[in-house]
């Protein structure tokens, strides 16, 4: 039933960033004060006896997350952000979009050496950016327990991309096509 | 004391983004589990008895700091956006930076008519942004019930200005200088 309530929060707008395209808008969700209590108790639930260290979260609605999360699990968060815009010492991984490529970066003293890290976004979709952030949490030392999600695109394969590449992935809904 | 906690977390950067600037950046702070709890109780409290409906956060250290207060509160949370980020129908707001100006966005329909509104972000400097965020806000039809930051550089006069505007601030710490 709570599926059902995150699901009915989502708002699809069509054709948006360019045709053919049906954007998943979070934003629904999130200014619903019990949808967005439902959507981060339910990852508390899931990940509250789980080995996690620190919480890290994508730029920019992996910040709305995974900061919640991290505060209500009792950890730290760290962002990870789109290139030039951390102001220390950072590590960057160019990813694969549908079209061409970006970069992400981390403060290279984000993560302690071994620590166990909770990856957040809202949404995956090819999963390039999910695996340009875990390449990132892996070259400054930290381990990624798992990834997780709001929304999965199963038909887009990044799911089973970072399980082929040996990493867990957990999403609260799914959603078909684009 | 959490004060002087908060201060020692918080990292400073000479010459960032640019020569003579004293970049203060939350994200030691955010990354320590202690100061990142610290920082969201001492808002919690500050506005658990508040009249406040929702959470405004502006882009994107406000989302980090805002979805936390948020889920901490049991209330929504509405992201201000960069131009050209939310999906929906917006409304826009162009704002005064040191040099030059930039725009920021609200979805129209994000905050219900006549609603109280808490607008949040890390810092407050020479307040163009809070004081674009605030215009929104008022355009969607909000009521802004205070802002809140984390950091106030006071001799950037921002806090005076918004002030002077007939709305609250409230900063958990201030620094001296840009």
């Amino acid at each position: 039933m709570t599926q059902e309530l995150l699901t009915g929060l989502i708002r699809t707008i069509p054709n948006y960033p360019k045709e053919g395209i049906m954007f998943r808008d979070i934003t629904t969700l999130l200014k619903d004060p019990k949808g967005f209590q439902v959507v981060i108790k339910m990852l508390q639930e899931k990940y509250q006896h789980a080995p996690i260290d620190v919480i890290a979260g994508i730029e920019a609605r992996g910040f709305i997350l995974g900061s919640a999360l991290a505060f209500a699990l009792g950890k730290g968060f760290v962002p990870i952000r789109k290139k030039g815009k951390l102001p220390g010492k950072t590590i960057s991984q160019a990813y694969d979009l549908e079209y061409g490529s970006d970069v992400i970066e981390i403060h290279d003293d984000a993560i302690d050496s071994g620590a166990n890290v909770l990856l957040i976004d809202d949404l995956i979709a090819t999963g390039g950016t999910a695996l340009g952030a875990i390449t990132l949490i892996e070259k400054i030392g930290g381990k990624v327990y798992e990834t997780a999600f709001v929304i999965d695109l199963p038909e887009l394969g990044g799911a089973d991309k970072i399980k082929n590449k040996g990493h867990k992935v957990f999403a609260l809904v799914a959603f078909d096509g684009h």
